[in-house]
């Protein structure tokens, strides 16, 4: 027997069609790549998204094809999230961090159709542009003041005159649930890029279950900024939990230094942001070196790489912001787990709580998860036994685009490629990646726990653990360190930090100093990189022969 | 294209698989009938969920047959939600407060194969088992001991021994998601009662959005308490909402009294809540009385009727509770808006703020509404003209079972028999139910409005306003009033009050005082024997010639 109630789709424009019709004075800020501030409403994001979908009709863009973009965080990004996928066609986020090869290679494998791009990436377009045959169009994201000369970019369109001349008459058609609405790949740190192709559906779905209290807890009374990029897997889907929250929007375009974010999170009173730790550390910095406080902003996520303890321990003691410490992958769209306390921890001192808000935290409502061992037997959640972690749901890819890499799944549940520790409480704590962990004499040691510890001193900025050979152990950890600017410590005093925080077994063997850690396209640090740069290096008391 | 994603159906049994696994430990306190507190664990009721589930194949429940229950709010009746819908029988909740001929009806047009029932219904169902031909078993949720000694019901079975007798291992079931769920019955306050049958879809997207921050914001930091029941259209989805969220559950059984209450609340530390106004009143007077504080207690949903402003401004202003004012019905599984600030409410001064949210809100993401005229030409959102308000969404029936009344939709919409405005930012206010708005000389008076001013008065616990017969305007209307123990007003006093609060064609005509208002089964005030009450009642000065 079938239930009897409405039967609708979950689509991309209903999103955007409740928010223009329930929240339509909402707004949405814009710092743009231009250089000033854009400022309208959902209502009129709505209409232009449907001018959009008009521009894509004339261009004989059907359902399904491909469209690409290479864009900052900013409104007309936001329309082309509506418009494309809304539309029927396939809007595919492209990294402008990646290397332009790379970038040339996922047009391609995409096969997109059209490109829009932000004015910044001008010369990085015509570089790639004779390497993409299958684009017909490339469309300059600005007005026609805007536009380039000379054109050293054939079928150059300029996106504001298309859409001035198109109609802002547009039914958002209904369609398969199931039907690809984006497509993102991930940055292909091992072989190429992989893609991810997301439904309507999983879109939807993962919206409403991020915006949950227990995940984002996005509420219309929040302003809400997203650092995390909409060119990498939708900005933790915050461009969709926004607008269906009637939460006002601020996106800040390319200038995501501290002094820049700061400002505008103060003029737009923003409460609520979401980014990977490497940009928290510089408006961290920025503010502490300039003893400025935030006036509004008071919950932050952060995610894309292990929040180190020590920055937590800033935004909550130093400037009273929650802090929320989240974990995904491009291929889990992405949010998998985000960590809060339970009732029964509400009367815990708070070295206790802090020490679970540190963990990546619960699986949300729709993902399940487990760690398995090498033979891929479940192992027990008891917070230290460690294993490959897997994990399964709706807005979790079954296989990648075009079956890139063959088989995505094991027994229907995808291995992450995390390293990770449950609880008996639930909560998952990523120890390592897998190709990153340390394998020293039969046992793992995890790098993001000595990384945390390194972190904690204040002589240390950054800090990251590799593996480097060792003849008799196969490999031991070395720590690889950025001094805060000014500050002092020596190799033996950092090793000395250690003392009493880990197992004799897990001491790092030596410490390097560097200027800088290499990052890669979503801001986080390149471990493979670093390994590679540090191939020549021997342990010390080591002749290399192993 | 189809997009990439695993697909996996949205399954009722995934929430309680989902909330066992990753929060196992969580607590479902229940104060049972029996007169004792019974906790266990999430883990725990999913163990007996699954023997649940073999109980009812034991007795040959094919999927999509009727299981009814007549039960408070307890962990056995959660252990049916989960354990009839998840294995693919449908869960029908059975109104104990209709009438017995009226559950006789309901149960026999649901054709029940089983009923099962809490120790306080044992009279109840005595005296329906013989109208009931259609049900196998009774059977009675408690253990040995609380059986009756001989037996006026034919086969009564006991839940304890039944469950006990069954095995644990059980697999859930995957099916599809539109698959029947549960069935709701509406009080039927005109003709007979009409079922709403909810799908698996349905139930856990209502799920997802109504635990959304926008809507009534379950986190797993919450200790929640629905004194809604369980047995009227879902307990609001609170069963599911909680349970996927993590918090604590704590079910109050039969005992909903303002001490019985109070008392739960500080022992268990429940930090939210959702009821009818009517249960608020036993609540808030009696903590009143005692000038006791809630000590947890910080947020409550008042749905079901209009919360009384003056309701609202005691909870907040006197014992510093959040109210969220939420609308919703039986055909809309309930949720349909809720009532939330937004950021740019945040600067506005507190008599402002609480204007806002005394209407009844926003439509939750998934709901769409519309008002239209007599003619179903939608109305402008102005916040002042009102309308039939309809609505349209994935948790809203598309008829009902049995097709019962005909046709449910006016073109795709689902006619909510209210009567509301919406005004520019979309918040939603009910004006009147449709059949007990007052028509006066050719307009429309709201009684919500007039009784809201009467309940602000100090001496007045209760109001109702109906329409009665005027020789010349049709319909006038008239206050039926329940003074507070002690308090002392005249009818001329509290006409007075109305003074420059409404224009004067709205004046109530005359006050009538009572000690009592007729409620119904989910505790509302019953308008319409009101009006039967007061069928001879002639107003002053006319003499009822009309
Ligand atoms: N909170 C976190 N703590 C630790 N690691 C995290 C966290 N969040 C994400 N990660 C890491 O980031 C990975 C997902 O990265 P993402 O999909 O965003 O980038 P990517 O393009 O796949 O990069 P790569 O090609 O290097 O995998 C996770 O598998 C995990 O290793
Ligand atoms: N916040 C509210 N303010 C005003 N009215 C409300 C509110 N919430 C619910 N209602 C009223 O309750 C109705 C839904 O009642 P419900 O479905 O729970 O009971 P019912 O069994 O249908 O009762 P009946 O048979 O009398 O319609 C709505 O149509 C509306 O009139
Ligand atoms: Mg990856
Ligand atoms: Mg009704």
């Amino acid at each position: 027997m079938m239930g009897q109630m409405m039967d609708q789709p979950l689509l991309i424009s209903s999103i955007i069609r409740f928010a223009a019709r329930h929240y339509g004075d909402s707004k949405i800020v814009s710092r743009r790549v231009e250089g000033d501030v854009h400022r309208y409403t959902v209502r009129e994001c709505e209409a232009r998204a449907r001018r959009v979908a008009n521009v894509l009709q004339a261009q004989g863009i059907a359902a399904g094809q491909r469209v690409g973009t290479l864009a900052w965080n900013g409104y007309r990004h936001l329309e082309l999230y509506y418009g494309v996928s809304g539309s029927g066609a396939v809007l595919h986020t492209i990294n402008p961090r990646l290397h332009p090869e790379q970038i040339a290679y996922i047009v391609n494998h995409a096969e997109d159709q059209l490109l829009f791009f932000d004015l910044t990436f001008l010369p990085l377009v015509a570089a790639i542009a004779p390497l993409c045959p299958t684009v017909k169009a490339f469309v300059l994201m600005s007005d026609r003041a805007h536009m380039p000369a000379e054109g050293s970019i054939p079928n150059l369109l300029c996106y504001e005159d298309l859409l001035a001349a198109a109609s802002e008459e547009y039914d958002w058609p209904d369609f398969d649930e199931r039907a690809a609405a984006s497509l993102c790949y991930t940055s292909g740190t091992t072989g190429n890029p992989k893609g991810a192709l997301y439904s309507h559906r999983s879109t939807v779905l993962h919206a409403y279950a991020s915006a949950m209290p227990n995940a984002l807890n996005v509420a219309g009374r929040d302003v809400v900024l997203p650092v995390v990029p909409m060119f990498h897997v939708n900005a933790w889907g915050l461009p969709y939990s926004v607008l269906l929250s009637g939460a006002k929007l601020v996106l800040p375009g390319a200038a995501l230094d501290g002094k820049s974010l700061y400002d505008l999170f103060e003029a737009e009173g923003v409460t609520f942001s979401a980014g990977v730790p490497t940009v928290w550390l510089g408006l961290i910095n920025y503010a502490l070196q300039n003893r400025l406080a935030f006036s509004t902003f008071k919950r932050t996520v952060i995610g894309g790489a292990a929040c180190p303890p020590a920055m937590m321990d800033t935004l909550i003691d130093h400037f009273g912001i929650e802090v929320i410490h989240a974990w995904g992958m491009t291929e889990m769209s992405p949010l998998g787990t985000t960590c809060g306390l339970l009732a029964r921890h509400r009367d815990l001192p708070v070295a206790a709580q802090r020490a679970v808000l540190r963990k990546q935290g619960h699986a949300i409502f729709g993902v399940d998860m487990k760690i398995v061992d090498d033979d891929g037997n479940e192992l027990p959640w008891d917070g230290h036994t460690f294993g490959h972690l897997l994990v399964k749901g709706p807005w979790i890819i079954s296989r990648y685009f075009r079956d890139e890499g063959g088989d995505a799944l094991q027994d229907g549940w995808f291995p992450t490629g995390d390293v990770a520790t449950i609880d008996a409480d639930g909560y998952m704590q990523i120890t390592d990646r897998s190709k990153d962990v340390i394998k020293s004499g039969g046992e793992w040691i995890g790098s993001i726990d000595l990384e945390n510890i390194a972190m904690a001193h204040p002589a240390v900025l950054q800090a990251a653990c590799i593996g480097v050979r060792h003849p008799k152990w196969d490999e031991r950890p070395v720590l690889v360190v950025v001094r805060r600017p000014e500050a002092e410590v020596t190799r033996a005093e950092l090793l000395k930090f250690f003392d009493g925080k880990v197992a004799k077994f897990w001491m790092p063997d030596d410490v390097l100093f560097v200027d800088a850690l290499p990052t890669g396209a979503t801001g986080k640090i390149q471990k493979n990189r670093l390994r590679e740069q540090f191939r020549e290096y021997r342990l010390p008391g080591t002749d290399g022969a192993c």
